[in-house]
């Protein structure tokens, strides 16, 4: 990420960090300031909005949960990463990492791993010392305690947590498959040495969406016939092998040629198309990679990607899309010693959409944000309209002869139904290019004529132009975008 | 509570717990299910909605937070419950309860606590052994670890993470007092035994105000001018001596008579009042509660709590409004070595609304839950329309004969705009019934004379009364409250 980059997202309040700043920042943990958290907002209810019209009702599960949990679904055992230590300075290491940074192939075998550093003879970056005989396995899980004694982790994802539930579900929509449930909410992984900003966080906050259904129902999905002409650009494993592009492909072409397995799987993946277009991800910065069969979570029965192409590290990826089959609540029933299942004895197969708030929203500012004419300084922050943190800004022309008294009327009119700021300080042309800065559509200016007329001025941000309204159509004006 | 309002929060789909359910649950954690989601979330939408039109700017602070930070505000030392265990069976209680629980006195001092326990000869509950002679202090904070050994705890309450980026709101805010902040996220409390459902919980959400003024600006703030005459109801402390009951009282008179301290103070008492009448609660439920001196943090200059009166457990404390002074900023700038001040080395007070957000879901779950007429088990869900979890519910008069497809339309016509149901299952009056107990607002029946004129039958919730519209104007009717 470049430097002038980060400067706007401190500097503008949209993201400060790592936090707690005053007390020297713990790496993956960053603040939303004012503006960081109205663009969060407004990502989130983008996601709600889509999730809800396809009939997703949200749930909200409690984020520490006690280790049987954990153990059923296997994170205590393995959800942990791979370390190396230094015989000489004890500073540890993520191995596969150590690898990768120095150009040499990782594996997600301990024993490669361990086999690779000798042969690339890897000494210690920060004292030069050698490395133990060992890879060590750190547990990505922040422990706690329950009570007096109970151990509990902070969750490392929402997904577990939702399947939990499940006969609560099957009672609430009236035992009929198939249903669906999405959960916004914090996450914790306690990564070693995170870095790349909201990319990598120890706290960060999921978005899942989770489809319950028949196995025999997944290609016998009424509402893929809507979508299947869809194109999208899919890059297949076969295309990754051969070297290929991704293709724009439709639903329908994927499915016949057997690299798409369902009509319901399919429609998790447009569904999650239309999640990242509302967000205001452009159409030509996202592509689908499927999952080699080697990468794959063992349960998976297929496996896709969404990823983002961000200016500041290529493409990123931003959401998984799993076909998990029946193996959660199997394995939950397994555990708990409560049958998850429906009448008849039917164990759903459960179709995942994971993904998180933070990445897009890193995303949003990273695509946005424009640096221009470095003589000057002059940044621009040219977001989706629907997607600003600040819808309008009141501005008088003049501090003074009852301008400000006049604009505070218009800000208190219009707070009433938009995300509102007022500022008076500083010659207007600062104050439209403040915000610019902040992407704010509109700006509402109260000048001399103001007072005698009623009228205002709406300044639109990406044409600049400016168009007299009277202050009683000024709300229905701004709602119809200002035309 | 009673059965019936346990039993219709949980089946409704609104609140299910102890999670995680199916592995035995644990005391203090719950669930909200689909319909309890959509209550929530539109509690958190008025909880923003207030506060941004009183300029409250949104931040989202971490809730894992390094040790120094809780050491800076006293929580490491100071936020403690204190215990008292069995010599026999080893359980361990709360003796403040449990001495109130008996019917003897309490006290904040431990010597006292161990005392009256003497006097009043208090055995183990459990297995009646005596108790050992001392007061354990058992700490509140849930513990953990982030990276490979810094020691960090899951924040116990939003508001000291708040102040942290002090020196980054006050250039955001221009360097302008006063300046307003709000937070709504998760907190954690390791209480020892959690009763009471949604009143305590071991992970709650908390949401809270903070304006940082300075100490001068107090008692000459101007948008006190705009509320002063407002009347509510307040119980000094000196009402409370006398044993009388709350009086309708200005926040002018309160002041002139100096038992609100002010005029700043008084404003965020009227902007408390305001957020809990936007979230639903009547008027006639709330007062506010004056502390009395040996009540308050020894840093408050001034402490009140906001009250409501619920059916299952009477009065309950549902905000606490503080002058915090300027401790925090002070505590944070010792411990840190960071100047948590303004230019000229002014450092601001703090006025404190602290609540949450389950308490007011429980609130209105307790207040407008009607169990009525036994024999038929009939319930319905009273609450304000502008809260019901589903907006509009969608349902064919028939399953056949094309009105379920004539309703399908119709709902994905309204889905763009309201949270709907689709239901086509059991007679239309029990489908009626069944929306009455989810508080939806109205239904929309689809019936044979829609298909030849396309129009439909809105029916009212509170009034039983059926309009005809047309489906072009369905939207528009159902947005100007199907008048």
């Amino acid at each position: 990420m470049d430097r002038e980059l980060l400067q706007f997202i401190q500097s503008k309040g949209f993201i400060w960090g790592p936090s707690p700043e005053i007390y020297g920042g713990v790496a993956g943990f960053y603040t939303y300031g004012p503006m960081g958290k109205l663009l969060k907002n407004r990502v989130e209810e983008k996601i709600r909005s889509v999730f809800s019209k396809s009939d997703f009702w949200e749930v909200e599960c409690p984020t520490v949960v006690p280790k049987a949990v954990w153990k059923a679904s296997g994170h205590l055992e393995g959800f942990t990463d791979p370390m190396i230590k230094c015989t000489k300075c004890n500073a540890t290491f993520r191995v596969d990492n150590l690898l990768e940074e120095k150009g040499h192939e990782s594996s997600i075998k301990d024993e490669d791993m361990l086999k690779n550093v000798k042969n690339a003879n890897l000494k210690c970056p920060t004292c030069g010392g050698a490395f133990e005989d060992k890879i060590l396995r750190h547990n990505l899980m922040m422990k706690t305690t329950i009570g007096l004694d109970t151990e509990a982790y902070n969750r490392p994802e929402t997904a577990t947590t939702t399947y939990l539930p499940f006969i609560r579900y099957a009672d609430f929509f009236r035992k009929k498959l198939p249903f669906s449930v999405f959960q916004i909410g914090k996450a914790y992984r306690n990564e070693i040495s995170p870095r790349q900003h909201l990319l990598r966080m120890r706290e960060f906050t999921q978005a899942e969406g989770q489809m319950f259904i028949e196995a025999n129902m997944k290609n016998n999905f009424e509402p893929f016939k809507k979508i299947k002409k869809r194109t999208m650009p899919l890059w297949s494993a076969k295309l990754q092998h051969e070297k290929k592009i991704p293709a724009d492909t439709s639903l329908d072409k994927a499915l016949k040629e057997n690299f798409i397995k369902s009509q319901a799987y399919a429609w998790t993946l447009n569904l999650v198309y239309e999640l990242f277009l509302a967000m205001g991800i452009p159409k030509d910065k996202l592509r689908f990679r499927q999952h080699f069969a080697d990468e794959k979570a063992f349960y998976a029965d297929d496996a896709w990607d969404l990823e983002v192409k961000t200016n500041s590290y290529g493409w990123v990826e931003m959401a998984g899309i799993h076909d998990r089959t029946n193996y959660d609540l199997l394995q939950h029933t397994k555990e708990s010693g409560k049958t998850l299942a429906m009448e008849g004895n039917i164990v759903p197969h459960v179709l995942e959409i994971a993904f998180g708030v933070d990445r897009p929203v890193f995303a949003l500012l990273d695509l946005f944000y424009e640096y221009k004419d470095k003589g000057e300084g002059k940044t621009t922050f040219n977001i989706p309209y629907d997607l600003a943190p600040v819808q309008v800004a009141v501005l008088p022309l003049m501090k003074k002869d009852k301008l400000p008294e006049k604009a505070r009327k218009v800000f208190d009119l219009l707070k009433e139904q938009f995300t509102c700021r007022y500022d008076e300080n500083g010659a207007i042309g600062r104050r439209y290019l403040r915000e610019n800065q902040m992407g704010t559509p509109y700006c509402v200016t109260i000048d001399y004529d103001s007072i005698k007329n009623d009228d205002v001025t709406i300044r639109d941000r990406d044409s600049g132009k400016q168009t007299r309204v009277k202050v009683k159509k000024l709300v229905k004006t701004l709602n119809e975008g200002a035309k």
